[in-house]
């Protein structure tokens, strides 16, 4: 049995990511740069000849449309389609639409890379009732722990176990999966994958909308070369320095 | 236990719509008419508050992009997909590619009105080999009885039990479900449900991109209203009568 494909795809760029706020599960709009990411993201698919047989997205409109513009445009909009919350944003507590650059002015750098990058660490929860809380929100009603906060080791309790139920078994029976998730969900799966330390991974930066592949060479999943490949790696580079210089 | 309320949303504008050809299983895009006429629907859920639980679409652009337009705008991007071939538009054959006035010049009313509404008699098979037959399309690989042409007779045949075994399903465990599918796939199943006769359905038409809602009083699923509800009744009855022109 041949093990299947992954694809990690994060989002195209979003309205707050171009007004630099934390958005965590906030559930903003890709902007119209985000939108051609997205295209070019299924152009790059097709040309690496990258046929996704199943996908799997979080609950928020940046990551499912990501998806559907890539799907669109390599023509495979009619796979079968998975959402589940945990492939979700980290959230991002009371940080959620507040500025990154006034957190750093106001709390300083220490304080907004702890909030940003701790492991472990997660940011005061979100008040109910406040202008970004999912209090009303029906896609987590279904929730009875739904977080308030989270730190990435919270994203990767949560994704990593969904991970291994669904998307491992689906490469594990030969599947290529695109995931298309967001900055810190899949930064949780890369360091399953990878094997990166609690301390390292807060240096891995996942730039917006290059898929990044991982293959298998049998279903214990370890990656066939550790980090996967950018089909864009001149662009992903580049992306993630980006991501690394968010607040300055 | 409530009974659900089904939801019925044909495909805004398609290219081929504008051009006036027969479509069938060919996998065009929408025009920007058809992108707004998705928003629009989404717009009419909202203002009828209509919230859809689980959507179901056919394996063509057409329907998944209109359903994501429609969603998006309604905020329920989120909400369970599952896309089934079964609910694709049906298969025209060698007519597929083909435009609507030509034909009927070409073979006249009385066989052009047959090919459309003749309830049990498809048109001639498309070839293999040629432009629009789906030989490689790997969307149907797994069929191994795909249909090379179709009558509505054959889209009763293989919608209305599927749609017993998961819509009628979801219907009757109290969901709001949204079909985003085609002209001919939604006739036969508003013929299931209606109870319309093999003559009387030639009479029928669905406009594009209107929801039409049933509701339902206990699980046999008789509807409460025949016919459903548009919750655009003006545009609708516009929408059905332009669709009943074509060709002209």
């Amino acid at each position: 049995m041949t093990i299947g494909t992954l694809v990690l795809l994060r989002h195209g760029e979003s309205e707050w990511n171009a007004l630099n706020l934390f958005t965590g599960w906030v559930d903003v709009h890709l902007t119209e740069k985000g939108m051609g990411e997205a295209k070019r993201a299924g152009e790059l698919l097709v040309e690496h000849g990258v046929t996704p047989d199943i996908l799997y997205t979080s609950l928020l409109r940046r990551a499912i449309t990501t998806a559907h513009v890539a799907l669109d445009a390599a023509d495979r909009l009619w796979i079968p389609v998975v959402r589940d919350w945990r492939l979700n944003e980290r959230h991002y507590g009371a940080l959620q639409g507040k500025n990154k650059a006034q957190v750093k002015a106001e709390y300083g750098d220490d304080q907004f890379m702890m909030w940003r990058r701790s492991y472990d660490t997660p940011p005061p929860p979100i008040e109910s009732g406040t202008e970004y809380s999912q209090d009303s929100d029906p896609r987590y009603a279904h929730l009875s722990d739904a977080p308030l906060t989270e730190c990435l080791l919270d994203v990767v309790k949560r994704f990593i176990p969904y991970f291994e139920e669904t998307i491992a078994k689906d490469l594990k029976a030969g599947k290529t999966v695109l995931v298309a998730a967001h900055g810190n969900s899949l930064r949780a799966l890369v360091k399953h994958l990878d094997g990166i330390s609690d301390a390292d991974i807060a240096q891995l930066n996942i730039p917006t909308g290059i898929p990044l592949v991982y293959e298998f060479d049998n279903d214990d999943l370890t990656p066939r070369k550790i980090g996967g490949t950018y089909l864009d790696p001149d662009a992903a580079a580049a992306g993630a320095a980006a991501v690394a210089a968010q607040g300055k």
